[in-house]
């Protein structure tokens, strides 16, 4: 039913070049993904941690002081009074909280989609201390003759969900956060429905139920309203701990076609499938009974973070077939191969 | 400079007549306050729990399986193995969660603002399951022939901030939920600026920062974009836990004049000042330095939840005087009067 790709995983940390000197990579994962001039596309999450020094604590920060935000390196005496470590993530250095790694997307391309060229230097840095935590998980929408695309926006403040846009993936326009925190995996239809945008949102509703896939629309991509919970955890399922959407689903004859990522037992991540009304997608016609994709080789099950299976983009092919892109252990980027007709007779 | 009615509390529960048989009122707070007819109209919040019955454990609900939603009450025999307490406010029967007092919204409408006239029957209530743990602190916004009334729905999936008008306070158009979980503390402008219509809102950022005071703005009242942080609480000050909107802000010469919500040390609830630029109300132009109105009288301090003085409502009169509308206590209903003047002067 699905072929993983015989040279997964197809991008690893090593073949990805650091932002800087004092830094490596320890992940490049979470890719989007799309067709621009005849290549495929990947913005890939790429997260980096400084390269330990003899008797420092060395921290990876993002410098806004000058024009353009840069990735640098901030080395404290291990026995200075005024660093603390909060926890395995967390570092805290004159009243002010940094993480041990970071993240920023990155641009790969390739002819074949599966041998890459990955550019040398990040393409979104995060642009302000409102973003000071790194910038993540990438979706592109092709929408007339723009990408846009959307990420995670990390501080202080918390995750939230910003929007930019480009038409050559060099110009990058801002387009603001369009979901407030707490709120990720994020999904905008490649087309309107009834006039409208449509878009699948995941905010954290903590102290309440479990993090469920919500629906929202909008006139204009910026501004979005109409929100409605669409589709829970269930309790004792793969998904128990909770759900999000994937890459901007697939138009197919029966529906809009998603692939959704969910959280169980032993934070394993699996991928399961939802299917929703051509003509009204906040109604959903089916969801896979259990995941057609879940943890099962070395570089899935083993990593920074074993057994995660994380997808937010994919390729469609005129031939109906797709290639499913996806993270695996937060650490590499992978793919696997499938065809629309397969996955829908598992609805 | 602030005047508490020698009234106060200008509304209490005793007033006001529960929805069914089988419940008393705990509760009636935190009205949103406007002008209509010539009269001040009141949309109170109004909690409710069940009168002990010996032997039973008596359970609030709303029921949704008519046409119109009622609150009712559900007796369980307390040796039913099949229910469960979870902890002073929630209960679980039969894998389903209810809360031990429920909230609706209520009208009430008075000639000299001191002296109600309540309604016998809810205004607002729940609408379906999405709503089923009650509805909350409305705020009334007046623009053009209709009045917007925000407020916060309460379900498993969390709290969200929900969006109704009016023009009669007597039919309500429902239209939609306009901040996603976890958001409540929204305030929406009574006039567009610079072509767009304006909101503050306070989503929950658990597990990161302070639960802040956020700028958005909207073309339509329903979609909601361009999300900022615009103030978050201090460290070590009055407001340190968090803080919120409070009515619809007030137009000055010198800015928009909002006044805010904070919760400190002791949870104690107390209001201050924040002027926003008027061509750009996503820019601070002042923040008082201190609470200019905290709980000091009796019934300010003591009451279903002590120290607490929450406003979501108020009026200004032609002549600049204003009288605003709070919550004490999340028990009565209280008022106290002032001017523009004096409150721009604490700035």
């Amino acid at each position: 039913m699905l072929i993983r790709n015989p040279a997964n995983p197809i991008i690893t940390p090593q073949m990805v070049k650091p932002s800087a000197e004092g830094l490596k990579v320890v992940g490049t994962f979470n890719p989007a993904a799309t067709v621009y001039n005849n290549e495929v596309i990947l913005i890939m999450r790429v997260a980096e941690t400084c390269i330990k020094k003899p008797g420092f604590i060395s921290i990876p920060y993002f410098d806004f002081s000058t024009d353009k935000s840069f990735l640098s390196v901030l080395d404290v005496p291990e026995k200075d009074p005024d660093v603390k470590l909060k926890d395995t993530r967390g570092i805290l250095y004159k009243g002010r909280e940094y993480l041990s790694s970071v993240s920023h997307l990155r641009l790969a391309r390739s002819k074949d989609g599966v041998n890459f060229i990955i550019n040398e230097k990040p393409f979104i840095l995060p642009y302000d201390e409102t973003e000071s935590f790194g910038v993540e998980d990438a979706r592109i929408s092709h929408i007339g003759d723009d990408y846009f695309i959307n990420y995670t926006v990390v501080s202080s403040d918390g995750y939230a969900t910003f929007l930019s846009k480009t038409k050559d993936f060099k110009h990058i326009e801002r387009l603001g956060i369009i979901f407030p925190p707490l709120n990720k995996d994020v999904v905008i239809f490649e087309e309107k429905v009834n006039g409208k945008y449509i878009a699948l949102h995941r905010p954290d509703n903590h102290g309440f139920g479990l993090p469920s896939i919500w629906y929202a629309d909008s006139p204009d991509l910026t501004h979005w309203g109409n929100h409605k919970c669409l589709l829970r955890p269930r309790a004792n399922q793969w998904e128990m701990k909770k759900i999000g959407g994937g890459a901007p689903p697939i138009k197919t004859k029966q529906g809009w076609l998603e692939i959704f990522h969910g959280k169980g037992e032993n934070n394993m991540y699996s991928l399961n499938l939802l299917l929703l009304d051509l003509e009204d997608p906040s109604k959903i016609l089916a969801v896979g009974e259990k995941p057609f994709m879940f943890p099962e080789t070395k570089y899935e099950k083993e990593g920074f973070f074993g057994n995660v299976i994380f997808t937010n983009g994919h390729i469609v092919m005129p031939d109906g077939s797709i290639k499913i892109y996806y993270g695996s252990s937060d650490e590499h980027i992978c793919m696997a191969e499938t065809s629309i007709e397969k996955l829908l007779q598992l609805l």
